[in-house]
C-alpha cells in the first residue's frame, strides 16, 4: 500500500502494551492491531475477549498487521494482564468522580516515553465497545487518559482511541528524529540572480507597454521585486522564471509558432 | 454512546476544511465524518466522489455525525473545492520529489491554528484509498503533511489519517493563542485566484511555444504552480501577476506600442 516500505522489518522497540478489556467484535481487535502497527506498537493483550482467540475476523481485519496479531496474549482477568507493568493508564471519556489524575494523550505519551525510556514497562487500557471500562478497572490504573473530544460527539471506537494514543506515543518517542521523508527545497537563489530576473522582467514589460505612467514605474518595480524576493525561489526556479519571461517577451517575433516546428527554443 | 453529552449542541467553530479527493468507498466518507465530529470539525468537502452524493453507506457509517454529513459540499474539481482557502496542506506518505515543505501533524496543527485564529480559512487534502493524491494535486498545496509512521507498515486509511489530523487540530486549537498577524503583508490570496493566474500563465506559455516537449508540460506546470503557491502572494500581488502575464501575452498584438500613445491599457 502507498508509503509502506516492504524491505523494512518491523522494529520491535520497547513500547507500551495495549490492553483491550473484554473486546466484543473481532473487527475492532483487528483494527486496533493495525493502528498499533502503523505507529510501531506490537504488544497487544486481550482480557476475556467475547469470542475467544484466535479470532478469524480479527485476523482478517488486521490486514498486514501480522506481527501484532501473532504476538497477542490472552488473559482471564485484567489484574493478570497488567501484572508485569508498573505504569498503567486507563482511557475513558466519562468523568469517574474518583481521586485519579486526568491527563491528555500528549502528556500520557510523555509519561510513557520517560518510563519506558528508563527501562520499565507500561500499558494503556481500553474498554468495551458499549460502555468502556468499569470503575473497578479504572481504579487499578495510575492515571486516566481522556481525549480532547467535542462534548456533543465524544464517542470514539476502540481502534480510533488506540490510534490516537499510538500516534502520540510515537511522536513523543521520536520527538527529535526526522520525519519519514523531508523536502529538498533548495536554498533561495542568490540575490544577484533574482535581481537579474526582475530586471529582465522590467525590460520586457517596458516593451509590452505595461507601465502606463512612467512616473509610477519605480514604485511598481519595487513591488514586483518585493513580491519575487518574498517568494523564496531557489536557483532553478529563478531560471524557470527567466525562461518564462523570455518566452513571452520574444513571442512577438514569432507570430505563428506552429510554423517553426523543429526549431530549437530555450525552455 | 459512552461519554457523549446529548444536551450539548455541536459547536461550529472556525475549523479547517477536510477535503477528500475522489473518495471511493462510502464507508470511508462516513468514518471520516465521525472522526471529524469527534474533534469538532464539520466542514467536509468531497471532490468527484466515485459514487456521487448523497451516499447511503456514508450516511450509515457516519452514525451520529449528522452535523457533518448534512454540511457536506461536493465539487467536480479540487481547484473549486479549495478556491476560498488560502492555506492548504496535502497529506501523503510518499516522497514527492517536489519543492514543497514537509511537516508533521503537530506542526500542521500549529500553522492551521494560527492561520484560522487570525480569521483566515484553511483546509487539509486527503487522497484516494489506493494511491492517495497525485502530484498535480499535491502541487496546489502550501505544504505536505506526513505522519511519523513505522516504515514497515506505513499505510493508514483515510479515516485514520483524518482522525490524527483532527485530533492534533483540536489539541493545538485548545492550547495556544493564535499568532499575531502582520497586516503589512496582507493575507495570502485564496487558492482559486492563484489557480486562475497560473492557468492564465500556462495558456500564455502555450501560445509562446514555451513547452518544447508536450509530455513535459504537466510536470513543468506542477513546478510552476508549486513555485507560485509557495510565494504566499496576497490578492493584490496575484492581480499584479495576472496583469504582467496579460501584458506580455498580448504584446504580440501591438508590435510597436509607441504608435498607440494615449490608448488605454489594463495594468
Amino acid at each position: 500500500m502507498a508509503g509502506t516500505d516492504s524491505s523494512k522489518e518491523f522494529a520491535f522497540r520497547p513500547t507500551p502494551a495495549i490492553i483491550l478489556v473484554e473486546p466484543q467484535l473481532g473487527e475492532n481487535i483487528g483494527a486496533a492491531a493495525r493502528a498499533m502497527a502503523n505507529f510501531g506498537l506490537w504488544d497487544l493483550r486481550l482480557v476475556n475477549p467475547r469470542d475467544g482467540w484466535p479470532n478469524e475476523k480479527a485476523t482478517a481485519s488486521a490486514a498486514k498487521a501480522l506481527p501484532v496479531i501473532e504476538r497477542v496474549q490472552v488473559f482471564e482477568t485484567l489484574t493478570e494482564a497488567m501484572a508485569d507493568l508498573n505504569l498503567v493508564l486507563a482511557t475513558t471519556a466519562r468523568n469517574r468522580e474518583m481521586f485519579k489524575p486526568v491527563i491528555g494523550p500528549d502528556e500520557a505519551a510523555d509519561r510513557l516515553s520517560a518510563h519506558i525510556g528508563g527501562g520499565q514497562k507500561a500499558g494503556i487500557l481500553f474498554g468495551r465497545e458499549r460502555w468502556g471500562l468499569n470503575n473497578d478497572e479504572v481504579a487499578l490504573a495510575d492515571a486516566i487518559v481522556t481525549l480532547p473530544v467535542e462534548p456533543a460527539f465524544a464517542s470514539l471506537n476502540i481502534a480510533q482511541a488506540v490510534l490516537v494514543l499510538a500516534y502520540e506515543w510515537r511522536r513523543a518517542a521520536l520527538k527529535d528524529q526526522p520525519l519519514p521523508f523531508s523536502a529538498d527545497e533548495g536554498e533561495p537563489a542568490p540575490r544577484g540572480q533574482l535581481a537579474a530576473m526582475t530586471e529582465q522582467l522590467g525590460e520586457a514589460l517596458d516593451r509590452a507597454g505595461f507601465f502606463k505612467t512612467p512616473a509610477k514605474r519605480p514604485g511598481m518595480m519595487n513591488n514586483i521585486r518585493a513580491m519575487f524576493a518574498r517568494g523564496g525561489f531557489n536557483a532553478q526556479e529563478v531560471r524557470t522564471l527567466r525562461g518564462i519571461v523570455a518566452a513571452l517577451d520574444r513571442r512577438h517575433e514569432r507570430p505563428n509558432p506552429s510554423r517553426h516546428k523543429g526549431e530549437d527554443e530555450a525552455e
